[in-house]
């Protein structure tokens, strides 16, 4: 058995914070830093004394020197950027032979191109992006979609098994991973916009919302976003729910599937590939961001249809 | 407890017969009739001896004038018209008091001026379009997606739960019944649509159909349809499977879709409710008969796409 190698996590948000707790709770050695302050120093102070240790980093230099894996849990691939090449970034501070994981939703084709330019500084680089929500991430549970070089998983020693409950090994090349999580954006954006537009129909001719959820969660018109997300539009949680302390909280906002629609649309723009669904799914996100919805539940595009 | 109603079963196709068996199996006394010669008498001939036993009608008139309780599982809402109102067509022979039970996927509205005709035949009618498929309709594990009057739901004596696995009892009127129907045919062809475009998609950036499968069936983005019917992608059946006759046989067909979505574009369209997925999923399924793969598997729609 090899020894476990130090890991340090960077972007402490929903999924990153599961993932770093996860890591402790298996030996794994931690370090975390995340842009808010303190919020590296709370996870820290949160899991002094547990297993073999969790500390915080000021910057994602300092964070990098102190590590032989660095796993990236930020919103996109900007951020991504920043985190290596912008002030006090990881990349110039990484130890040759260690290895980035890439766990942000983001292009295909720009993760290709960030395995390069990693490889340039004899860094490897892993395409690992992760799906299943903070819940799974925190119980080790999340699936991550990865693809990478050989000598990159090598370089990982077991921390990507160390955070995920599922790692799906895509192929040997970066890339290929992004492109399967964005094959699934595809689909979950596609199945929310058909969950809300099925919703608003039945209901329009006089179904009671709860009877169409009952038969339809029962039958072959049936998705795992039909089933999650219309529970939102049942319980009246559109605009958020209040976190305890006055403030709403959604679980996935609308904006995230105009972006992450947008990145579908794009890749197949780029290769010509014709998307009629995705097109009609990510039209519908985009109206209902230009309605002020932005911010609220990915299932307020339903709020686009005329009620009963 | 009432006497169990003898059952009429018109129409012995995939799931008329499953049906007809269930309600033998479940001690029902069936009659069947079939617009095919030979079907109906084959079915008695199966069942002889079993429970309250099976017999064969030769028109739909003769099975009405046997029963209190008429099924009929034909492919629409023509054939239906048809059953009750064609040459020796059941309505005329229906006893006063008896209920027609309507199985097909039809328009609401057509659904509910049906139940106006017959009640003014002194008839009882129950909207009871089904879903599950040919192997959960003989297990008698089906779902009925039903609405009728209280009065109606009495005179069919057990009939519908003598035949599903689980009745949804939708409303008081008719049409509320195919109403969710048509929601879940709208949600099911979309799905097909997306799964097909999303697998098309994924395979032409490289990455393995299984491994996309294995991924996705795993994942947010997954859906009932997807999980089913890009197996026959997979396995390369969608020309259909040989049925040991040399006769290649669907499991369900690309022109389903287009009469089902089409269903969904008429009833929306008359109430000027826009659907844009299910649009976009009507073209496909369009696009696909139109370059002559009507017959083949719904999931056939995956054959517009470029290849890699």
């Amino acid at each position: 058995m090899m020894e476990k190698p130090t890991v340090g996590v960077i972007g402490l948000g929903a999924m990153g914070a599961g993932m770093a707790h996860t890591l402790v709770q298996r030996g794994y050695a931690v370090v975390a830093c995340d842009a808010r302050a303190g919020v590296a120093d709370a996870f820290a102070a949160a899991h002094a004394g547990e297993g073999a240790g969790a500390r915080a980093a000021s910057s994602p230099a300092a964070l990098a020197a102190q590590v032989q894996v660095v796993v990236s849990v930020v919103v996109n691939a900007a951020q991504t950027e920043d985190v290596l090449f912008g002030t006090n970034g990881a990349a110039a501070a990484m130890k040759p032979g260690s290895v980035f994981v890439m766990c942000s939703t983001v292009a295909p084709e720009w993760s290709r191109a960030m395995e390069a330019r990693l490889e340039a500084l004899g860094v490897h680089y892993i395409d690992a992006p992760i799906s299943g929500g903070a819940a799974k991430a925190a119980a080790g549970e999340m699936t991550m979609m990865s693809s990478a070089k050989p000598a990159a998983y090598v370089a990982a020693g077991g921390a990507l098994e160390g955070m995920a409950g599922k790692v799906y090994r895509l192929g040997d090349r970066a890339g290929l991973g992004s492109a399967v999580k964005v094959v699934n954006q595809l689909l979950a954006g596609v199945h929310i916009a058909a969950a809300a537009e099925a919703m608003a129909f039945g209901v329009r001719q006089g179904i009671a919302a709860a009877d169409l959820y009952e038969v339809i969660t029962h039958s072959a018109g049936n998705s795992w976003m039909f089933e999650n997300r219309m529970a939102h539009v049942l319980n009246g949680t559109l605009a958020g729910k209040d976190d305890g302390q006055g403030n709403l909280r959604v679980n996935s906002a609308v904006d995230i599937f105009v972006k992450d629609l947008g990145l579908v649309h794009d890749a197949a723009h780029a290769m010509k590939f014709p998307l009629p669904l995705a097109s009609a799914a990510l039209q519908q996100f985009t109206a209902a961001s230009a309605a002020g919805l932005g911010r609220q539940e990915d299932a307020a595009v339903i709020s686009l249809f005329p009620k009963a």
